[in-house]
This record gives C-alpha cells, structure tokens and sequence, in this order.
C-alpha cells in the first residue's frame, strides 16, 4: 500500500473544512498518578464524536465525480458508518451503510440522523460483507472499508499530525487497536515526521490478535471473546498489518476491569465522554505499564459515542 | 465594590500560571436545532472541574503574606471550597473548609483530597456561617467567600475575558447565576472590553431569586425549593446585585426538567460532563428562549462535578 506522509498532508488539506482540530487536554491528576506527563488528543470531540469522521471524509471527498455520483457503501458496528454517513451527506452522494442487527441504539440514531439507508445484517463478518457486496452489485456504490481503504487511513493519520505539531517533544504516542485503521496511519504520521518517536498501541486481552500477530511476526485471526471494548472486536486487517510490523514498536493488552476503570477515571477526572475503546491505552499507562516514567506520552482518546443509559458501572432495574 | 477591567486583567495575570485556559467548543448539531450560533467556554475543563478555581486562586494569591500565613477559610457546598482548598495548597497555607454534612461525596473528597481541613455542620446558611466565624475567630484565618469576595469576583471574571478574546464578535454572553459571583464578574468583563455585548443570566425556577430582585429593582431573599442545580441554591449577593443591576441585561429561568434535558443533551452531543448548574443557560436557548436567531451567542459551562454513580436519567436499583 502506497501511504506516506505526503498523501496523509493532502488528506489533512483535503478534509480540513469538515472536522474539529480537536483540542489536546491534560490533567496534573492523571499525571502525578502515573508519573507520567500525558497529553490527550481529544478525538471524542471530533464532528461525530469519533477520530473515524477523518478517514471516511478523506475517502468520500478522494473520490472522482462519476464514482461519488454511484454512492458509498460501508458495513460497519458504528461509528465508520455515521464517518461515512455524514461525509456522502457532505458531499451530496448516497450513503448505504450495513449494520449488525445488534448495533447500539444511539450508533443506529447517528446513522438515520445523516439520512444514509441502513441494511441490517445478521452479526457477523461474513453476513455483513455478503451483504455490502450485494447492495454494491446494485447499484455500483464504492465500498469504503472502515480500515483497509488507503484513504481511510490516511485520514486517520492527520490525527496524529495535528498532535506532534501541538506538542512538542513527545516521546510515544499511544491508540487503541482494532482493525488497524488509526495505527497505521498514526505511526506512518508520527514517524514521519518525528522519526524517534515510539508508536504503542494497546488492545483488550479479548480481542488480543494484533498483539499475538505482532510477536509472532505473521497476521494472526483470532476468534474474539466478548469486550467492552466494541470498537476493538475486529481482526486487525492485511494491509495494516504490514504498517504495523515496519512502523509500530510494541502492542499490549488490558483487561476488560482495567478497562472500565479507566474510562471511569477519565470520565471523572478530565470531564469529558469517552467509550470504553477510547480508554484502552490510558488502562495500560495506569496498570503500571514500564518504561514510561518521566516521559511526554501522547494518547489519542477515539471517540465518546457511548449509551448514556447503559454505563458499565451503574446497574439499573 | 471597586470592580473594573483593570482588575481582572490583574487578576488574569496572577493566576495563569494555575488555572487552563479553557477551550472553546462548537456544535453544528446544536445550533441546526436551535438556530443559534453557539459556543462554549468549558470550565468544567478547568482545573478542579469547574470555574471557581479562578476566583478562589487570585483571593488567595491577593493576600499579603503574613494574612496568607494564618491560613484562609471558606464555607461552600463544594466546588468553591475545593477551589480554595487547591489554592491555598498551592500556596502553601492552611485551609479551613466547612461543608454542610449533606455534601456530594465527589465534592467532600476533592476537598480532602487538597490536605484542607473540613469542618462539616448543619445544612443551613446561619450553621455554615457560625461555624466559619468561629474557626476564623479561632486561628486568624482570612474569610474566602464564595461570591462577595472582591478577589473572588475579578477572579471569575477572567473567563469572559478570555471568551471574547478567543470568539470575535459574540452577540451574547450567558452564564448561570447563583451568588452572583461569576455574574458579576461575567458582566464588567464582557461589558468593559465589548460595551455592545448582552449579559443574560439564568437561573433555575426553583431558585429565581435573582431573577425576581432583577425585576423589582431590588434585592429579594428567598426561601428555596429543590433544584438539581445544587450550585444555583444560593441568593445574590448584596455586592453582586449592585453589579448586576447595573450591567446585566436579563435574567431568565428554567424548569427543573428543561435543566436535566439540557444537560442531557450536552453530554449526548457534545461529549463532555457538565454538573446540571451548568446546562441552566442551554436550557432556554432549548426551551426556545426568543430573540437569539442567528446571534452568535457564548455560553459558559460553569463546571463538571457530578457523582457518575448517580445520573438524574437513571434509575439504580
């Protein structure tokens, strides 16, 4: 795949009308706790709530006249598909968007509320790429995968361009892992640009593939154990892990309590929403992850779509 | 009171090196459903959660040394008293906190949480004040107050003036009013360096006070009932009502169920926790407050402490 820094600049050019540069926050609580100097991009404060309205805008925005005029088509948990949702809407192109029947209600909303049509679909991979694949045969809609697409990822990556020009001198930059979208493109950026940069990212021990595709040194397909962590559930794809390997410089896992933990300290401390995604990396840097003492450690916070009915530490009746 | 723009502008100075300039956040979906032009200072982003890190930091830091060194002493129900208890830290003095005994927990441990020593006692105004006299009486401490203190007040006003540096243009500028304290501030900011700015207040329903003195030209104490806005239970100030009536253009209230529907609303759109004193403003610009149609119009988000184990739209069991 053909990403670098040059393509991620114009994907940043390109998108730059449609987005927050979202602000970095940090917390002298959260640091004196962990003894380490943390700065927070805030992509929970993006357009959509999600770091993913990046990659779908640069996608639907790449493409020529006659493409865009056919529509976009996605399968998508969520949060991709109300990215590419609101970018068609931008645009002025058709969206369809395939959800699993079991999506949360307020990812469902976010849908419906840029006008795209849903189909829903059983939830499985397979069940919602037969039936992208088959809407795509109809009406000639281009596919925008959620992480695989090389303008997705790009995308992605103006994220990590706005974080290194914000603040200097940061040692490591950390994101959650799922499909690989965010990574890739954060650690050709942040490399890129500042090469002794260390890229760590951090996945729920459920849904550990990438970490044991990492240290095995081949892309490993796991079958995934539940997680909170619902953004995070996918398999990291092929031609990310290739980005991965040559860029990235280590991947741990958490648990699903340190997960929860973290999202509710960030909820309390910093005030503002994250989903539990989001609270992956901080869960490794408060479980006393190694190394990082003294350092200026940057953490991309993804996103804060998140039911406000159903939080994983309030039981209701 | 000698309030003036040269005041706050030096109490702007004294107390950066402690507090966040704030960010400033916008929302295309909430000003499609309002037809507004909204922004919003996030002082629930401060330090400490909330704006009185302001006012009570440049009180603090205002004393001469030897008052500084018999330490300072506030009565508060929460976040004021935090403020005072970070400050007075920060400056390496003592402080004395008294605290009604029915205080939010969150509120109690922040406080505890700065090394200050908390007085609790009866949940009424003559108990808080009798036991603050007492202690100052006692050690020489200097009283904080929360709203009348003259430091207090330039204090809070340093958040307008940083809004109406960072928003060009602003029509109006609306904070929620309880003491009075950042109102007060609020208003001769605003006014000083933008004579054609509106200051519009709001304030619960349940605890109109200022709204009712407002209207009748003079101060009106009243008894008051439940509000969720627990930061709004207050009556004006006798110093602030001065300024208000001098400087303030308008004083609305809202209902109890508007103010959790905004708040509600704040954290599903705009992925930030505000405390319900701070969603009063939203709520009459959601409840259809006329005449701001196509105003660009400043909100200040007041604070974010609340307890996440107890959200007014859930039910625990």
């Amino acid at each position: 795949m053909r990403l670098d820094l040059d393509g991620i600049r114009a994907a940043h050019e390109r998108i730059r009308p449609y987005i927050h540069r979202t602000p970095v926050l940090t917390s002298s609580r959260l640091d004196e706790a962990s003894g380490v100097s943390l700065f927070f991009k805030c992509e929970n404060l993006q357009k959509i709530g999600t770091f993913k309205a990046r990659g779908a805008t640069n996608a639907v925005f790449s493409l020529d006249d006659a493409s865009a005029k056919r529509g976009v088509a996605t399968h998508s948990s969520g949060n991709h598909g109300a990215a590419v949702a609101r970018a068609a809407k931008l645009r002025g192109v058709r969206a369809h968007i395939v959800m699993p029947s079991n999506s949360a209600r307020v990812k469902i909303r976010a849908v419906e509320g840029y006008g795209a049509q849903i189909a829903f679909c059983e939830p499985t991979e397979e069940a919602r790429e037969a039936v992208c694949a088959e809407l795509i045969n109809k009406t000639g809609a281009t596919l925008i995968h959620s992480f695989e697409n090389e303008h997705v990822i790009a995308g992605q990556g103006t994220a990590a361009v706005e974080f290194v020009e914000d603040v200097s001198d940061l040692d490591v930059v950390m994101c959650p892992v799922g499909g690989g979208g965010l990574l890739s493109g954060t650690a050709v950026a942040a490399k890129s640009i500042r090469p002794n940069i260390k890229v760590i990212a951090v996945e729920p021990a459920n849904a550990d593939d990438a970490a044991q595709s990492f240290r095995a040194g081949r892309r490993i397909v796991t079958e995934k154990k539940f997680t909170i962590a619902d953004g995070l559930r996918t398999n990291v794809g092929e031609p990310n892990f290739g980005i991965i390997q040559r860029y990235v410089d280590d991947i741990l896992t958490v648990s699903e309590e340190a997960i929860v933990a973290a999202m509710r300290r960030i909820w309390d401390t910093m005030k503002i929403i994250i989903e539990p995604s989001a609270a992956v990396p901080y869960a490794a840097i408060s479980e006393g992850m190694s190394g990082l003492s003294g350092k200026r450690v940057g953490i991309i916070l993804t996103g804060g779509n998140i039911d406000l009915d159903a939080l994983p530490w309030i039981t209701t009746r």
